[in-house]
């Protein structure tokens, strides 16, 4: 039962995900931060009902799997905005990848290579799979600050080709969604939620 | 895209389920309570990690699936909790079946219907995977409340008999877990965790 130990090891561990916490705010609960742990299950629903626009051929077990442990790195690495001030990428990247090798690396060597294997391939995003799960995480912070008078977006002085530029995926792996987050991107910049710039 | 706008409301109405607490301690934040969202999450990688043990066969992906949609009516209808005292199951039940119409109806029909069923079956327990998808949900609080001398089960005097109870699926679903989670429940009880009876 050596493999099994480990496996509850794995398992304790992701508790820490639920102290990971984000920019975006739970309007509905006093307006308090939204945790990695409860986003991850967010975008893996999200996904699962949006899968009907992937314009590519996907398998949606992969992405959901994918996005359940895509933010388990920040365990060890924390939560990076995405519009932040990044002094070192490069530096941030190799904690996370430290981060994966640790974490994933409780696991027996076959779910661990698994699970690493995975994550690297929604990190790259270079697979169709890939593609769509990194869209569907960056999607709902789109959704999240629509519907919150701007979000995070107003609060960090966000420009709206950043914006552009972080849900491009979208427009491979899922047309019909790009059209509409485009259209959401210019209501936000007239409403002066984002810098139109 | 009627479908896409129910689809979205579906997907912006999940936020509730992060207000939602259980009666489980998060230790690493604050022991603060654990909402059923990021419940949902966990279970569902646990899921993944643990179906090797599967005895019966099982469909990995409908069982997440499940699993991240089980919880979705306690946004009506409330976390129960599994040891408390129920006036009532009839009409929690009802509740429950009702919170289902209303949330999983926000979705086009065909998807609204897919969940319904899959939500269901979860309920009725009477699949494989269902099976194997309900002992996760009830295997986790227990290695919870292991890890955090008793937990839910000290504070309010749960039994040694209704743990055993409430874990039977596993018996089934993974033999060798059952093993396990029995040799668990002795574990508590010695340490006065459960009462012995």
């Amino acid at each position: 039962m050596q493999d099994f130990k480990q496996q509850l090891d794995f398992i304790m561990e992701l508790d820490q995900l639920k102290r990971v916490y984000r920019k975006a705010l739970i309007k509905c609960d006093n307006n308090r931060f939204e945790n990695s742990a409860e986003h991850s299950w967010h975008i893996a629903l999200m996904a699962q009902v949006l899968s009907v626009y992937a314009e590519e051929k996907i398998d949606l077990s992969r992405v959901i799997t994918m996005l359940l442990l895509h933010d388990i790195v920040e365990i060890d690495a924390g939560d990076t905005f995405a519009f932040g001030e990044h002094a070192d990428l490069a530096e941030q990247n190799q904690k996370e990848v430290a981060a994966a090798k640790r974490i994933f690396g409780l696991l027996p060597a076959t779910q661990s290579q698994q699970f690493l294997d995975l994550w690297l391939e929604f990190e790259d995003a270079e697979t169709a799979d890939a593609r769509f799960a990194k869209s569907m995480d960056r999607v709902l912070p789109l959704l999240q600050n629509m519907q919150n008078n701007g979000g995070s977006w107003s609060q960090h002085q966000v420009r709206k080709k950043q914006v552009l530029k972080r849900n491009l995926h979208l427009q491979t792996a899922a047309p019909k969604l790009w059209k509409f987050v485009c259209e959401q991107i210019d209501i936000a910049t007239e409403r002066g939620w984002l810098i139109d710039a």
